[in-house]
Formats: structure tokens, C-alpha cells, sequence
């Protein structure tokens, strides 16, 4: 898995973010490794599929980050994860994953971006199950963490 | 969302479960309306992109459920939900996929898959964000029950 394939999901999930939400998050050390499983309150999933790309991208989000970004979006809070806050989980990894599409489509990566899926439910798991290597990267805010896991079959 | 394009996916459901796991599930009546979200507690993700189709699929256990069909196709039990579950959910979600994938290429349907994700926890919960309808399709046994899910935008 090279860098160019792996930054502009990067850039495109603090563009988005501070677009959006007006919230800078610190971009944290990434890690790859087998058994690095995000754990988180809300994941927003999608799948890339294309003639060189088959891998799936998750971004989970801790409770807190996930209330404070509705807060700054749309200027109300929910007490808890509700169905507003699922899609706006489900909108903002839509907005990142085609980011990063439109920039790879420019150095000649094209894939096409299955629906969203999102997963809520207190410190759930999340295992991609492909033969290459997956790589985690945290992002750090002082209402709570992030975390961008990215990994491809080829 | 018509039949011949979800039949594929309720029968390569029941012919893995049958093949890998000799296990026949009863097949329950399938609903179709924006708020049906399942609920388990691993579940097994795949991204579809294709010319005429952009959607997901989504199959959830239960925990008594996955852990008998480990026992059925692996010969050990574990405890809980563990890594080997979890692959397991993805190749098994991975198969029911590929049959579904199969037959519809027969038909004129051609869509890529992404590579599977498997979430675990509690009571999770699964919500597609699709513009298209969604179709819940329960399975029942006597070890726990089953819930396919599946949409498209397209």
C-alpha cells in the first residue's frame, strides 16, 4: 500500500472536517498492523471497487466527537447517537471517500464507491477482512478520537 | 428493487448455511421499509458497485447462531465472538456474495465486490444510507437467528 493511494483520504478527512464542522483534528501517528481493530460508538463503512482497487474504507467516530461534529453541523445536539447522527456519519464518509476518489481519478486510480453503511452500538469492532495490509490512523480532538482505517485486496 | 435481482441472495444464503454448516434455516417473510434495522451481534459487510448497480449487503447473527455454525463447520465452540468468528462471518458473507454474484452475471447483472468488514458488539446496529428501498430478509433456526439485509441506490 503506497502513499499516494493513502494521503488523500488523509487530507480529504480534515477538509471535510474543518469545512464542515469547523473542527481542526490533529492528525495522529498511523499504525499497520494486523490486529489494529478501531473501537468506537459510530462507523460509517464503504466499499471501493475498480479495475486496480478492491478494499473498503471505515471511519469510527467516539460519541462524543460524532455529538460535538452534529453540534457545529447543524447546530443542534442529541443526547445520544440517533438517526440524524447516523446520517450525518454516513454523509461525512461519503464526502471523504469521494475526496479522495476525485484526487486518485487524477493520477489515473479509478474506482467506483459502493452506498454508505453505518454501525452504531457502544465500543463495537471493526475487522476488514483482506489479504493485504490495513492501515489505522488516528485523529485527535479534544471532544474525542477519530479513527480512519483504509485497506485494499490489491 | 425486483425479485430476480434478491432471489440470488436469499438462495446462496440458504445453500451456504446448508453446504458449509448443514444447517437449514427457515427462510422468514422479508420487509421492506426505511426504518428496519437489524440487530446482532456480528455481522458480516459487502460493498457492491457495478454499470447498473451501487448498493450493499449486510448479513447479522446472532451469537448463539454464529457460534453453532463455527461448531458445525470447524469442530470447536469458542465461548464468544472471536477472530476465527469473525473470519468466518467474512468468508461466509464472502460466498453468499460471490453465488448471488454469479448468478445474476447470467442475467446481464455485473457488479464488483468490495472486500468484506465484520463489526462484533452487542446489539449493534446496521443502517444503510441508500436512496433506493431496503429489503430485510429474516432467517430463523432453532441456535439464534439471522438478518439479511440489502439495498441500492440503483
Amino acid at each position: 500500500m503506497n502513499v499516494e493511494f493513502i494521503n488523500p483520504f488523509i487530507v480529504a478527512f480534515t477538509n471535510v472536517l474543518t469545512t464542515m464542522a469547523q473542527m481542526d483534528l490533529k492528525t495522529g501517528k498511523p499504525t499497520k498492523k494486523s490486529d489494529s481493530i478501531a473501537r468506537g460508538d459510530v462507523s460509517g463503512l464503504i466499499g471501493m471497487v475498480g479495475p486496480q482497487v478492491k478494499g473498503s474504507l471505515s471511519i469510527t467516530f467516539e460519541e462524543s466527537l460524532a455529538l460535538d461534529i452534529m453540534q457545529n453541523m447543524l447546530g443542534e445536539k442529541p443526547n445520544s447517537i440517533n438517526d440524524e447522527v447516523t446520517d450525518m456519519v454516513g454523509e461525512i464518509v461519503n464526502m471523504i471517500c469521494g475526496g479522495a476518489k476525485n484526487e486518485l481519478a487524477e493520477n489515473g486510480y479509478e474506482f467506483g464507491m459502493a452506498s454508505p453503511i453505518v454501525v452504531s452500538g457502544k465500543k463495537h469492532t471493526i475487522a476488514h477482512k483482506v489479504d493485504g495490509p490495513k492501515l489505522m490512523m488516528p485523529f485527535n480532538h479534544s471532544s474525542g478520537n477519530a479513527y480512519l482505517e483504509i485497506c485494499f485486496d490489491k
